[in-house]
């Protein structure tokens, strides 16, 4: 598991004052990359010079409490299913001040060699990382 | 089924070169403002005047095609559930040019009188609009 | 000259209330694109299959009233000052219902292959297009 | 002057690869910002609380070299000038790994009542703080 703290932005609320819908994803993203941090040159190195990515094939979310500009989201990060080419990211977000459960998102990716846009199975680099962050 | 198609902005892809995960749901979100078009004043007036708003608890997404800069999506949306408060948005996302489909998103709301963020019935205008887009 | 509306959407605003002022160039370069609409494939086929791009070398702006949610924004596109490789646009903001002078946007572009990110004239057909906006 | 680094996210690139133009201002108000965190509760505490807001009124950009994906934005922030209501901030980027002059961009904000929108004069402990990073 990685824990990952990000405060709501500015800019990241809507019309009705709450941090918008979609921004969670956007929060989800960058906290599947901090897992990747555990490889040298990380997402970056992953997506720009190997050409591997990890389009996202489901998504499913659940949304018990907003969060507001101001707030920080907490957000645990981990693995609850590894395949041979998807692997299931698990985010748990909190209200850093009290530590009210705010989402919990699911996030299925395909490794992917993003040039021919074809399934791959997780390099063993990858697979190993992951692996260690797996909490089915 | 409201109908609406909107093309990937310049902006909107991520550094693969697709049309980037969490933007979908900025695009579901559109598209359930084009349904909220049959009220006078639509979403804007809910929100701003009556300041009744409609937070996402729930988003449930399968992607099966990307989407790349010079795509449309074509956004197919319905009512796919209506209960007192809660409301599920089906959203069939295809690709203008050849019909591929694209994703598939569920979106379940709540109806929120903003000021409180307490759960509200459905007021009779938002519920009988709301039913004449149901298709379970 | 060109005429487009946008709606300020609802993720449009910050914690302020109003348009974020970063949005407003998010909407300039949609009304730019809409210039390039002129060209058989607009401003997709030039960056998709030309490979020719135009990014911003200089940005001006002047910010008179806000914009927001619930308003439209009034956009008209002119080409103010047209060179070898560059161009500049320039977009007068009004908000649509009243017709307030919202904001004025310089936009200085330089043509560019995007493969080697090296200047280029422009060509024959977006020069002769970008002429027709010329408004000095 | 307050130094501060951004990565380039996954999502900020456009489809011609670089930072989209537009987003150098969402740094922009996170790096001003970080200038706010010298007061106690920092921004959130003057918009959310105090209700005082800083809207740009002028914005002129200079966009020297491009970012991508992978780059790291060094900010270097300062105040150029400080009128009674008006602020000028100005914001130096370059490429963290090479020290490219990447971007300059000048913002200038008016210290405003947000409740009312009208102008107001720097509170002290506001304009105190501004002082402390003015560099002419």
């Amino acid at each position: 598991m990685i824990v990952h703290e990000r405060p709501v932005r500015f800019e990241d609320v809507d019309a009705a004052g709450i941090l918008f819908f979609a921004r969670f994803l956007n929060y989800c993203h960058d906290a599947m990359e901090r897992v990747f941090d555990g490889l040298p040159g990380g997402y970056v190195d992953l997506i720009t010079n190997r050409r591997i990515g990890f389009p996202a094939v489901h998504v499913d979310a659940d949304f018990h409490a907003p969060l507001r500009f101001g707030d920080v989201a907490h957000i645990e990060t981990s693995v609850s299913k590894l395949g041979a080419t998807s692997c299931t990211f698990r985010y748990r977000f909190t209200r850093a001040r009290d530590g009210v459960h705010v989402a919990t998102i699911s996030h299925v990716t395909v490794c992917t060699a993003l040039d021919a846009m074809t399934k791959l199975p997780h390099p063993p680099d990858v697979r190993a990382l992951l692996d260690t962050h797996l909490a089915p």
